[in-house]
């Protein structure tokens, strides 16, 4: 340790502030449990990140229980279902009705804005624009965190248990050794050009569209804000893609004329490429780390998974650490790992059959694949049934 | 045409004599339409020949309605469903309460059989053991086959419409020009070496098994033989499998002593290794050639789909052509390809989909996926009966 390095103590140090950062102290903290959360980046940064939008049943209800529920009531809106279309066909899936749960398009950023918001009226201690995070002692009971504050302040957390919230590229995930973890990784040869539009959605209910130029998505942020993507090759700029382009492009592959369906372009504000990418780590626990969310798994984006398997991690975890800190119990720490990795790989491999049966791969049998099990989904109960109640989202604990 | 050529007239004449030919000529014949078979086979290679051994609902319906169920109903053997199992579970899936469908076991050596009786109790002119098979002026209104007979002669056939029943290897499918249709192929990477064991079947029903080492399957044909089937690499030498190896693998792959389960072997009868493909040809009408069957299409056996597709292709083909010939009425006949392709599609799917859960590839990711998908259908209502709507088979012309 460094000579001047400042030492804090906690119960549960937090490596990141994301969603499932702030969602963790939080549930920790209405349980009693106290945290600290460190963040590279700073608190603006993370809460414009922008990212998934869809809740499903589950997490909606979670942030209720939780207390963070009252914007969400007000601004979020609850969709039945989606659209799932191919030229000339398109067909609603009706969540409600197949499996009684519905989904709540509430974007990441008002989601994270409004836990930020709560742990600040909590006093809850977040260390933003951090740099150099390590864990250490992840074997013994005394791990902690150490980092270099904003000011160039050399600082330690002394903690009972570290967890990682920190995705896929942060020090948690890396820190297990390989000995004692197994990873699995696809990357998919294509990825998303999702923008941003000042227009209100042309839809009522998010549109999946698979076509031979490519797969397409119209979704929205808002009643004045639609979020639209367009399948592109690996390795797009984003200076290729005009804002006339993207519309074209967008209006061909959702179709736009067909049977007087009309998609309104309006103002692009924020363009980007995603990458498409499957990962997990196992197992989501080493010694006294454990990871949640995107630091142990991600999922392409195509299921709106990503989100909601962290909110799924965080919620088994914060009864876990609590009867793991405040009782001596530690039966539900040590089935986290085997309880979530049940979900991670049943949204893993959702999110693959989503991705793999809308996404052109370039084989010519792959897309009547596809079709035939589109049609197929399309006019079979038990079919839309299992698409419905994998995407409205399994109960936390399944 | 050779000047000693002795010519034959016929209002269908069908190029195959397997299971789709036969009953293709058994169904017009009961409905008054004249048709000739031509095989290159002798009639004992073709009822000899060891294919599929699982009958669809539909297909056990259409053959009792085509007066071809009598020993069917005797010895045919019904099976309410299926296990699916992984290391260490094993899980029932019973199609009667699912989907209220059963399949019934009945070797297509014995489909061909019943056939072959019946077409020679009502006359049926049947010319085994024929070569050069050819068929001729498809676009016109009088296309004729030639072949040379057993005995040297050159013969021909006029008709007013061919089928090609003879599978993916015979003149008919080729006899398409390629400007008139687009073909869909698959090869997997991974063959069946299937064997006959003269032992009472060690299961009550069918067992599909995913197993690390590779796929195996426990089938049987009767009360007294099994047929079982092992993954192996493509190129496999059947001489590489004693039959010691073989019902060794048999029994871990397929969990021998795993809750009081276990493998009785018994002497192996038969052996060979089965390719795995994937193919569709379109449209399956070229003028007045029809293609059903293995002509137009090929299925991997995961599913058991190969049998049942061809018994549905020729449950629409007999009325259309009955139409067509008796009443001068086109429209089934112009809406064939189309209404066979759709189940057809549908088939191909489900055995690309069953096969590529099962199957080893290789590849780590995919084994994931496969056991999360598989727990997945053992545990969720909607994915098994998903499965069973699949399996036991979609109503004919669906």
């Amino acid at each position: 340790m460094e000579p001047d390095t400042a030492v804090m103590r906690t119960q549960v140090a937090i490596v990141g502030a994301g969603p499932a950062g702030l969602l963790l102290s939080h549930l920790l903290g209405n349980a009693g449990v106290e945290s600290v959360i460190v963040e590279t980046r700073s608190r603006a940064y993370v809460e414009a990140r922008i990212r998934a939008g869809i809740l499903e049943q589950s997490s909606v209800d979670l942030l209720h229980e939780a207390g963070l529920g009252e914007r969400l009531a007000r601004e979020g809106d609850e969709h039945r279902g989606i659209y799932l279309q191919w030229p000339h066909e398109r067909h609603h899936l009706d969540f409600v009705d197949l499996v009684g749960r519905s989904v709540t398009v509430y974007g990441q950023t008002e989601v994270t804005k409004d836990l930020g918001r709560a742990r600040e009226a909590a006093g809850q201690e977040i260390r933003y624009e951090v740099s150099g995070t390590a864990v250490h002692d992840l074997d013994t009971d005394h791990p902690y965190v150490t980092f270099t504050g904003p000011d160039g302040t050399h600082e330690r957390i002394d903690a009972d248990v570290i967890v990682g919230c920190d995705g896929s590229f942060g020090p948690c995930r890396a820190a297990v050794p390989d000995s004692a973890k197994r990873t699995w990784e696809r990357t998919y040869p294509y990825s998303w050009l999702g923008v941003l539009a000042d227009v209100a959605p042309s839809t009522d209910e998010l549109i999946y569209a698979w076509h031979p130029d490519g797969f397409a998505m119209h979704s929205m942020r808002s009643a004045t804000v639609s979020r639209l993507y367009l399948q592109v090759p690996n390795g797009t700029d984003v200076a290729e893609w005009s804002d006339d382009r993207i519309w074209e492009a967008l209006a061909t592959r959702l179709g736009h004329g067909q049977d007087g369906w009309t998609l309104t372009p309006g103002p692009i504000t924020e363009k980007s490429v995603l990458p498409m990418r499957s990962f997990v780590q196992q197992p989501m626990r080493h010694g006294r780390l454990f990871l949640a969310g995107d630091a142990a798994h991600i999922v392409p984006p195509t299921g709106a998974k990503g989100l909601n398997l962290a909110v799924a991690d965080v919620a088994l975890l914060a009864p876990a650490l609590t009867a793991l800190l405040r009782e001596n119990n530690p039966k539900l720490a040590n089935a986290y790992s085997d309880t979530a990795l049940r979900r991670v790989w049943r949204c893993t491999h959702f999110s693959w059959w989503m991705t793999t049966m809308l996404h052109q791969s370039g084989d010519p049998f792959d897309q009547q694949l596809q079709l035939s099990q589109l049609r197929w989904v399309a006019t079979s109960e038990a079919a839309r049934t299992g698409l419905a109640e994998n995407y409205a989202g399994l109960p936390i604990g399944f």
